[in-house]
């Protein structure tokens, strides 16, 4: 079945924007490459990528190039790339960033269409570097030019001996595709991701990013798992729709760095304030199917796991053990990662009570021991994992062994019955961990096959099953619906006609927050309705407004200046008659001119009270990689306390909206709790879909707050709304 | 500073509870030893616990004993322990289960005073188990017998070559004291904590249990730090006492296992419905200082962290790196763990400047890179290093290192120039994460020296330094403090006066619920107040309640059988006049007459109505092992929606109930919260201290939910109570 569904994506016509064929062939399979500023040192500690090439046994041409000419290693050295006999398919700048005017001015005249920049100093560093980085970006837009960094090591590239970066480090082979912005994995990969196939690095992603290359990488067939090592992306929406077309052909484990900005996000309305860049990046890779690493040890085991197993039937874990303790770890991690242990069958727990002492009761989990005292521990082992891998409900087997007796003891070792029993049953992946102090050497040894993955704690077993699980039960299955269905459809809906006029608001709003009423106006148009309401300039105006809305009503102060009105007197509810009114008006007039004496006032707004239903925040903020980004949750006076939230990327369907609704602890409140009556679920739903056009419609909208849009049975209506604009 | 703490608690008098010192003497080292039940079988797989005593070389005397006589391994073998030449101080019954009555009987026959029951199948068997156990506690009793076990591999001392285990397992020395219930941790213990000093199994703990061991191991100077492998504990009182004694001396590290019950609770309230079995361990361990590991990973690291490093100064972090990316992770992990960067100097900054190329921004974290490529890579670690431990502002280090080149090529292997730092300032830990393909090989380089612990991840170098931090500058401060404060006192208060009368409604209640008029009554017997009411028989009386309470009033219905009022229409609020209440008495009965028929009803409860006010949620429950918890947390209708609740075993003084309310996201608000006036907290401090004293003084009371208790600037009263007696 997973197999069928990997070659159905075969068809999924790649992102528009991915790189040419062409030019991903000359940037990781160059027939020719020219190595500009290259070092005349050679030897331990020269970082002379010329030498990393040779060593690596490169089987193309090579063009080195530096001022002072000669012969390097045997290979004679161009002072120009001018006087080189041929364009090469590739040139890599290799001498530090003074020089790099000069050699990428020479690539230009050349005709050379790939560039690789190494040197660190450009927006990584000053202001000069800033600027030497834009000439050269200006370069290669004229004539042409792909650069790929600077700031980086280049391209690793196992399959074809090929390696750009200056230094040689240890490098074993597997299928393995790496994208990352720094040195670390590219250098690092035995140590962090096990090995690699094909590894490029866009460093400071000046010009080529991750985006244009990452469709190569799902749809080459060395390759069974994709990495990225990230610090942040220029475009989020051509990542995101290159990552979902991936994920639809092969598991991405992302491992993001900087999820803790130093300092706090100053931001103008809760949604801002509640939504810091990692949530961004976090609900951005859940939305297309990114397995989002926690740690580098993540990397490493999803990716062995990836690697030697082609599916999972389910989520139901046997587990077979040499000690009772560790199935109780091993249930409590299920619970963790979303796993489930194994219901065994009849059979299976007729065939396991048969080997054990007659006091032995038979758990989901199987602890060999007891049994193994009385028929020999390798014979209980084998029977007890083949009544489980024969159980048509289990879908995978955790196998816990001892590795804690010194060899010539050791006669606990089954990690031969472990392979022999993995080759019988390939559909169901066998999991083990191993505890003692010969834990690396056990490792390696159930390794030794490859049909079997092995870990050094039963969390990390866990968690690498799961992951698995995970993507070919959910994550893959998604990312395809989506491709097919929704997401390849213009995001954006059409205006309604209604909206024409509000646009106008927009358009002649200066930056900064839009009056109240402006924002309900274009929320109309949009048919997300306000309470019903009336400005007025004075008291006797809001008098009147009150009498035509029916008491009792609602007093706001109206100011462009003053964003949280609770805070400073500026609301004032429940006003039974026009005594009250009158009051409430002079009291709010003396408190907001106390709190805020700078603040422009310009009247009175006067509603309908509207008693009963729940609050709800409906907030979008525009983030400068992703664009806008839904927030739904918990509204009222303590959103920002509960903080119960959750994010979407748009364009949504209703089924992703539903979803969103859902991570959050309101919406067990909004479908009826108790004495709650629920309120009108499709109605909101309708909301956000509208809201969700309004903020793609229009690119100045920075934030909204609508807080509270009050939901009741019968009726949605938002009481208050600020729009920041920018 | 640490020292001299340490050498403090010396004087902390140890629990009266601790095995007496002679019975714990011969336990862990006896100067003799019978072995009941011992097989004749002899080498690989036999499981021959003389065998593995004599490979130890164990240097007591030894008595064999099997019903078969002769001699194994050239000892002479007692048919009977009765025909032994003494008495030894231990004795292990080392046979299956059906053989340990009889030879359990001819220990006490003998006048043993210590013994050591192996076999598995008693209360971890079946129902004959368990009938067995109670006969031999019951033996034991009588003849003041202390077993240790069943179901347990007995007692591990490395320091005196001594071990009870049938197997044989590899077992370096290491100064940690291990207390377990499962053999998975005795044999395993190379690989899961690195090896161990001395390691005692209760296994199912049916007589000696974790509290009356582990001040013996607190006081032991040849262990620095105690793990506990936990399954569950007995006696939760005794184990706080025990295990804050213990903290108060040395680091105490638990890995318990079964965080996740395999069914749902169910349970009478909020109270019971939200806090698992797991939740109040959780909180047991923190009140008493313990360091929860989560994998047993946590467990393997933070052991070599605190047997490296004695002390720490504080928690800002400096990280040396070969990588820009590196010191990023760091700080993402710093963040998740407590830890923060630290500010680097003025100095410290121009001495990294001075280093670096021009265009070079001096970070917090130092990336070395730039630098290396100038002045070499090993001299500018060397300097950066040096200049980091030389700042007063960094407490601790974090060197980044490469392991990813072969080594004919390395030129970046800086352990030695690690290792030198680190003698230089052993008052400050430093902690390595060296990432390549020889990983494995770099952290034995990094820790040859014993004054470096490096890692495979730098998320588990953070985690294991945030518990070093943590640990000596919060957990062992506050378990010395508590020790010689508050926690010595006796718990109860003395019961107020007015609380004579009270306490007869709990003993001549049967089991289930109070009514709701008697649960007032008894809180109010302990200063809580509950909100002005009256009981009525009738719709009349209501009415008359009513006129005396003053309108409006709230109606509620007063039945022993109805839970939750509110789900059945049993609860109307804000009645403004007599004939709306008559209606809403005549609507009431309607409801609840058809939604709970079989109800028994005795009236209407009338009080008055408060309006405004936050809700608060009061709650106790009786946990089986530590007795009543407290829970404070978010009221109201969505108590159960957001489970904003923290959680304390009582006694409780004013801090803690303070620290407790500061974990919810409701005390935010009770502080005073933008348009929200602050409340009166000294008095909910207050109530809290009497519903403690009132939980501990009645043990018959299982659990009691006060939702809500009102909170105003000037009032705090109980609108609704529940207590279930049993």
């Amino acid at each position: 079945m997973d197999t069928k569904a990997k070659n159905d994506t075969k068809r999924i016509t790649p992102p528009h924007f991915m790189l040419p064929v062409e030019d991903y062939r000359k940037l990781t399979a160059p027939e020719s490459i020219a190595l500009l500023g290259v070092t005349r040192r050679t030897g331990k500690g020269s970082n002379n990528p010329l030498e990393v090439l040779l060593e690596w046994g490169y089987r193309g041409r090579i063009l080195p190039v530096n001022v002072a000419g000669g012969e390097i290693l045997g290979y004679p050295v161009y002072t120009s790339l001018l006087d080189a006999p041929e364009v090469p398919d590739l040139a890599v700048i290799c001498s530090p960033r003074n020089t790099v005017p000069e050699f990428f001015r020479q690539c230009a005249e050349k005709g050379v269409r790939i560039v690789i920049i190494v040197a660190q100093g450009f927006t990584d560093g000053d202001d000069d570097g800033v600027a030497m980085q834009e000439d050269f970006l200006k370069l290669a837009k004229e004539k042409g030019i792909r650069i790929l960094g600077p700031n980086t090591l280049g391209v690793v590239n196992n399959f074809n001996s090929f390696c750009t970066s200056f230094i040689g480090f240890i490098n074993p082979l597997a299928p393995v595709g790496v994208l990352c912005q720094s040195g670390i994995y590219v250098v690092g990969n035995a140590g962090l991701m096990g090995g690699t196939g094909l590894c490029i690095d866009p460093g400071n992603s000046a010009d080529v990013e991750y985006a244009e290359l990452i469709g190569h990488m799902a749809r080459d067939p060395r390759l069974s798992v994709i990495n990225i090592y990230m610090e942040g992306v220029t475009n989020g929406e051509k990542f995101m729709e290159a990552a979902r077309d991936a994920v639809a052909h092969k598991p991405v484990i992302t491992f993001k760095i900087g999820s803790s900005p130093a300092g706090a996000i100053a931001a103008g309305s809760h949604t801002g304030s509640m939504t810091g860049e990692d949530r961004v990046y976090d609900v951005a890779f859940r939305q297309c199917g990114i397995i989002r690493a926690e740690t580098t040890d993540d990397v490493m085991d999803f990716n062995k796991t990836f690697q030697t197993f082609p599916g999972i039937g389910g989520n139901r874990i046997g587990v077979v053990s040499i000690s009772g303790g560790a199935g109780i770890i091993a249930v409590d991690a299920f619970a963790r990662y979303g796993l489930q242990v194994a219901e065994l069958s009849e059979a299976t727990r007729k065939a396991i009570a048969d080997l054990s002492p007659d006091w032995f009761q038979v758990h989901n989990t199987i602890d060999v021991w007891p049994a193994a005292m009385k028929y020999g521990y390798p014979e209980v082992y084998r029977q007890t994992l083949s009544a489980l891998l024969r159980d048509p409900g289990v879908d995978a087997v955790i196998c816990v062994t001892g590795s804690f007796l010194e060899s010539e003891k050791d006669f606990i070792d089954v990690s031969g019955i472990i392979h022999e029993a993995a080759s019988e049953h390939p559909e169901k992946p066998i999991v083990g961990w191993t505890y003692g102090g010969r834990w690396q050497e056990y490792i390696a040894k159930l390794e030794k096959e490859k049909n079997v993955v092995a870990f050094s704690s039963l969390d990390r077993a866990v968690k690498s099953l799961a992951a698995l699980y995970h993507y070919h039960h959910i994550l893959q299955p998604r990312a395809e619906e989506s491709l097919s269905a929704f997401y390849g459809k213009n995001p954006c809906l059409s205006l309604p006609a209604a909206g024409k006029d509000a646009l106008e608001l927009i358009s002649h709003s200066p930056s900064g927050f839009m009056t109240q009423e402006d924002a309900f106006t274009l929320l109309e148009s949009y048919g997300i309705s306000g309470v019903r309401r009336e400005k007025s300039e004075n008291v006797d105006a809001a008098v009147a407004a009150a009498e035509r809305l029916g008491y009792p009503v609602v007093l706001k102060i109206s100011s462009p200046d003053i964003t949280h009105k609770s805070d400073v007197g500026g609301i004032r509810l429940n006003i039974p008659d026009a005594e009250a009114l009158r009051q409430a008006c002079a009291e709010m007039l003396a408190s907001v001119r106390e709190n805020c004496p700078a603040a422009r006032l310009t009247g009175f707004l006067v509603s309908e009270q509207i008693s009963g239903g729940m609050e709800i925040l409906l907030g979008c903020k525009r983030d400068s990689q992703f664009g806008p980004v839904i927030v739904f949750g918990t509204g009222g006076v303590f959103t920002e306390i509960y903080q119960d939230i959750a994010l979407r990327i748009p364009p949504l369907d209703s089924d992703e909206i539903l979803a969103m609704m859902d991570e959050t602890k309101i919406s067990r409140i909004l479908k009826g709790y108790r004495n709650v009556p629920a309120v009108d679920i499709p109605g909101i739903v309708k909301v956000i879909m509208s809201f969700s056009d309004l903020v793609m419609n229009h690119p100045s909208i920075q934030e909204v707050d609508i807080n509270p849009l009050l939901a009741q049975p019968d009726r949605l209506v938002v009481l208050d709304a600020r729009i920041l604009l920018g």
